[in-house]
């Protein structure tokens, strides 16, 4: 299951501005990289009267734009989802997702802090908090790192996240929903699955496995 | 697995204008459809200074940008994916796919034509068209409708791939790549699958079931 580490902040603590150096430094490390952000407000990404746009006026659930380079897809959705089923359901092939905002999911966290700005940080002690990117430091039991220590806070995010974590999970979603498993019956179906698939011609020892059956009906 | 149908035709033949007719028709029928355009010029559809555009260009293989009334994605690709490939990545929870363009990909046609711009379809016999629109009569093998039957349309498209077609298959995705099945293999994983979930609490009898174990790792 790809990782999930959650830039959070206050407004104007500079949450941007950290992923877009943090980005770079993942990938010059060899990781590829998606970004996640939650929009309260909406966003208007169609263009009127392009093809894409006429298709959704016309009640479209999802568009998908394709070229040889990159992929577009706007789809409708009825509330906002979490940061895990919009991994589940839209990204694959990445090692880890940056998202910016969703403080009040329950992913890791990394909360940015600029002492010009505001006087407290934003999270508590019981939030999944795993540092702290600052210009001014904090007694804590997480590391507090300097705004600029790009290198120290892609360190904390390989260290907690891409280490040896990521190949023995699963997600199972039944009728577009998640299931909770518990371990054992995690490990069953992972076990029957792995096994069932490594008997195939070319899947003798498979990263990543996705099985798709059915699909929701007429609603 | 949800069924595809692409609309083709050669330039200016009403490609568009016929899917804004269909999909509500479809959507007025109880179906939810997807649509997918392809674009071999490319697009641009992230606006300059954004926070998901400084996100893609700091290096991000993929930006989601969320909200409560929808999402969109947009990720970098190395190549012109297929529909196949589209829809088992991207597309969930629809009843149909509608694309326009991709005539040389494998799934089933709808072409359109209209005798005032072109003078001979582009399809031939040997491709898997099942019907034509046009203003003009063919005879063919396959239904030709007139550019104004909508309802003749849809009912093609619900007779060709909306009627129990859709219950009994499944995908499977070994590191990024659909792998080939037997029916035999198909129907052993599918009913191994079925089994173990419908043992789990609320999983009874599952309309739709995705697996996804593991994740690519360091490219």
């Amino acid at each position: 299951m790809i990782p999930i580490v959650s830039i959070i902040g206050k407004s104007n603590s500079g949450k941007t501005t950290l992923i877009e150096k943090i980005i770079p430094e993942l990938t010059r490390r060899g990781y590829r990289v998606a970004t996640i952000k939650h929009d309260v407000h909406g966003f208007d990404i169609d263009e009127e009267g392009k093809d894409s746009w006429r298709h959704r006026k016309a009640g479209a659930d999802a568009v998908i734009l394709s070229s040889p380079k990159q992929i577009a897809l706007v789809r409708t959705v009825d509330r906002d989802l979490t940061i895990a089923e919009l991994r589940d359901r839209f990204i694959d092939d990445v090692d880890i997702i940056i998202t910016e905002g969703f403080k009040k999911d329950i992913q890791p966290k990394i909360e940015v802090f600029r002492k010009e700005m505001h006087r407290e940080l934003l999270t508590s002690k019981d939030d999944d908090v795993v540092a702290v990117v600052s210009n001014q430091p904090f007694d804590m039991a997480v590391p507090c790192l300097d705004l600029d220590d790009v290198n120290g806070v892609v360190d904390v995010i390989e260290k907690n996240f891409l280490h040896h974590k990521n190949e023995n999970d699963m997600t199972l979603m039944v009728d577009g929903k998640a299931v909770p498993l518990t371990p054992f019956i995690k490990t069953l179906i992972m076990q029957t699955v792995r096994g069932m698939v490594s008997t195939l011609k070319g899947c003798q020892n498979p990263k990543s496995v996705k099985i798709t059956m059915g699909h929701k009906s007429k609603r």
